[in-house]
């Protein structure tokens, strides 16, 4: 894990990096007060590492809870070489977009790729963060990412019972089941209830599916943009709950 | 309203008193700092307005929010007279769970029956309070109640105005669409993923019916009784933020 960059504001400090191919960002507190928890951040499909949404959930993670967080682009997000098939893909969205066609395979065939290939270099991140004094082989350790994070998020939670709990969301399809019903750790789940890209019977049955003797469901009227603000306090709630405070 | 019996404990204290045929308990900060907001809780069936679930959170709503807590005993509950016509439908409930069949539709139309009583007592309970010093004309007032208490929650809601915000759950029946899609205020709604009294797809159908641009459906895997602890913060959350906090 390579620093490349360090800015500091409102108490925060934010640091790029690089591990291999993969580019990311860890926001801590300003103040070392010892080793603290850690949010891992998953950004949206055609997003990235430091989409605002994530920066401003960083930054009230660090202040309000005291933990650090570290998010990384997808493979072929946020400046990062796409491969020819994920070219073809793209492409192929696009083209069913523009023709009014059902992207929702699309979308999950591209999710999947990415997961399978964003597994490992969380794994490898996780490795390189636990090696930093400021965090520690010992850190509880979340995972937060909703639509492609979510993807990612069942495979990864799936994969490295390091995450001890996760929030996910804004997604559903039966290929997800097989994972979800693996899972164990405390869940919080998001769903829009007028979700434009997501199908509302499956993202309940993903929320059926999952295996964790906690999961809660959130659900709010809107589209798949539209989570309402005062979500982000009952995220910060469950967070809290099973990472602690060090704030 | 007349109060009749008055305690005081952990800075809460606790009046009963009668209104008519009504009897209710109030429980207020022990140290007055002005006029509060107001939650009305509703029992479910079978209950009254002291269970244990009802004063704990009273409790906690005046120690936490600075808020004042009014509960009713429902027609027919917490010593109140039952009418023949009431004896005969828990007779029929209670021949009908001895023989393995339906209780569904007897408590449906138990519910809707103590509804239409309930709701002139709580309006009549509201005016009351509205008299209190302690509360005034001005008090912002919300409803909690599941099962039963939201049975009754609804048609209350739907019919006095100064109900500002709601928390209802634990139910779900066709019989109750109509009024929840004619309610606009903000609502917290709880289901219980594995509820054996309630089927979870009548209870989505009467979330999704609510007219509330904001409602929040909060769901937890278990049964009608397992609603986990951690759900008081958030619906604590929610009333602090629509009825502002005082303590």
């Amino acid at each position: 894990m390579h620093f490349t960059a360090n800015t500091s504001s409102n108490g925060v400090v934010e640091r790029h990096f690089t591990l291999g191919e993969v580019t990311g960002a860890l926001w801590s507190p300003a103040v070392d007060s010892g080793p603290t928890s850690v949010v891992l951040m998953g950004h949206g499909g055609g997003l990235h590492k430091q989409a605002p949404a994530i920066v401003a959930r960083a930054h009230h993670f660090v202040t309000t809870c005291g933990f650090a967080v570290a998010a990384i682009d997808a493979p072929g997000h946020g400046g990062r070489a796409r491969t020819p098939a994920d070219e073809q893909l793209i492409a192929t969205l696009q083209r069913a977009r523009a023709a009014g066609e059902p992207i929702a395979p699309i979308i999950v065939e591209y999710n999947a790729s990415l997961a399978s290939r964003a597994v490992p270099e969380w794994r490898a991140s996780i490795d390189a963060l636990q090696q930093l004094p400021s965090i520690g082989a010992d850190a509880r350790i979340a995972y937060c990412g909703t639509a492609l994070g979510t993807a990612i998020g069942i495979a990864l939670t799936a994969a490295d019972s390091r995450i001890t709990a996760a929030v996910f969301g804004l997604l559903g399809h039966e290929s997800l089941i097989e994972a979800a019903a693996s899972l164990t750790v405390p869940l919080e789940f998001l769903l829009q209830w007028d979700d434009e890209f997501v199908d509302r019977h499956s993202a309940l049955a993903l929320f059926d599916a999952f295996g964790s003797a906690e999961k809660t469901l959130h659900a709010n009227p809107g589209g798949h943009a539209q989570v309402p603000p005062f979500q982000l306090n009952t995220t910060t709630e469950f967070l809290i709950r099973h990472l602690g405070a060090t704030a």
